[in-house]
């Protein structure tokens, strides 16, 4: 084993020390988030840090990086109050991870890579039509944190997703959905699934619903 | 493709709305998050909210329950200031969803399930014997949310891992590792690497790192 303490975390090489931190969690969500601004221009952001925060309310979290920084899906979901949620699945995954590039505000990056808008039910922000699951949030709050990276909080509003994949209980099968996980920054993985558990209570042993 | 609106989400059986929100985020990590009271009584949890905060300084969030229930790890941390995250890998599943039952304060979780101890270099919380990824954080802040969920963020200030698993460029080979991802609230799944990308810009084409 290796061990690293926190002054040899500091005095690592920037690039480094991003690889090694950001694969420390393990293994994370990949999805695109759909903004538009108050004129009407578009905008797509791959993000891996959307999360579950509670589901009555249904609410999702996310962080967005420094204010100072990348202020397109920020400023636009602030304006609007709406944005989107698409899970990045195997056949796109080159497009997702492309819209990390820095391109100008007045260039969508749906145009730019290749990924087609898609409007539902008068929803005011794009979802991604090559996407299957797909998500409309309203803004509920946002907590600027020490790092002055923002947690912005939505209520799910709107759910778009194949019927086919929910099962009878309602949990939804995203791995035949080809949903992908992310590790560190930039690689991405599909998944097989191992074992599906009964809820868990002391002194009683667990049962496998599903293999 | 099936619609689902805010009301139709509210006006869902309990446990149908909880699978059905929890997949809705995509993959998540799973981790054990150790603590320990001040009079030494351990505890562990499993966690799917571990997320990436940032890696200068390197934070790490996860989101805490209400605080009317599943106290003990967040009263544990605040009063000692530190506490481990371990990731759940393939040969521990079952050990590590059942410390998600509701063991009384008393009764160590690392007991009930089998799980061993493990005190690195005086630290004041117990890592996972099991665990190949062990990381051992600082309380420094947390947020209350709107749904009463609590948002703890740590900083980084030991990491132990294998030396064979960190690549030339500190990216860490968490699928070697046999690190597992979650879908819904129950379901645990291993995963195989598609593609490793490089970073991405405007007009650029997209280089495959590693296949």
């Amino acid at each position: 084993m290796t061990y690293f303490t926190k002054a040899d975390i500091q005095a690592m090489d920037k690039s480094y020390r991003v690889n090694l931190v950001n694969s420390l969690t393990g293994f994370k969500s990949a999805n695109l988030i759909g903004t538009q601004s108050p004129d009407k221009q578009t905008n797509l952001a791959i993000i891996s840090s959307a999360f579950h925060l509670g589901a009555d309310p249904a609410l999702i979290g996310f962080i967005n990086r420094p204010a100072s920084v990348d202020r397109h899906t920020l400023d636009n979901l602030l304006a609007t109050e709406y944005y989107t949620l698409n899970h990045v699945n195997t056949d796109i995954i080159k497009q997702a991870h492309q819209t990390s590039a820095r391109y100008p505000k007045e260039e969508s990056e749906f145009t730019a890579t290749g990924l087609t808008e898609c409007w539902i039910d008068g929803f005011e922000a794009p979802f991604v039509e090559q996407s299957l699951v797909r998500i409309g949030l309203k803004y509920v709050e946002h907590h600027t944190l020490l790092n002055n990276t923002v947690l912005v909080i939505g209520e799910i509003v709107l759910v778009d997703i194949p019927s086919t994949s929910i099962g009878v209980d309602g949990l939804v099968n995203i791995e035949q959905l080809n949903t992908v996980a992310v590790s560190g920054l930039d690689t991405y993985h599909d998944t097989s699934k191992i074992t599906r558990l009964s809820y868990a209570k002391p002194r009683k042993k667990l049962q496998i619903i599903e293999e």
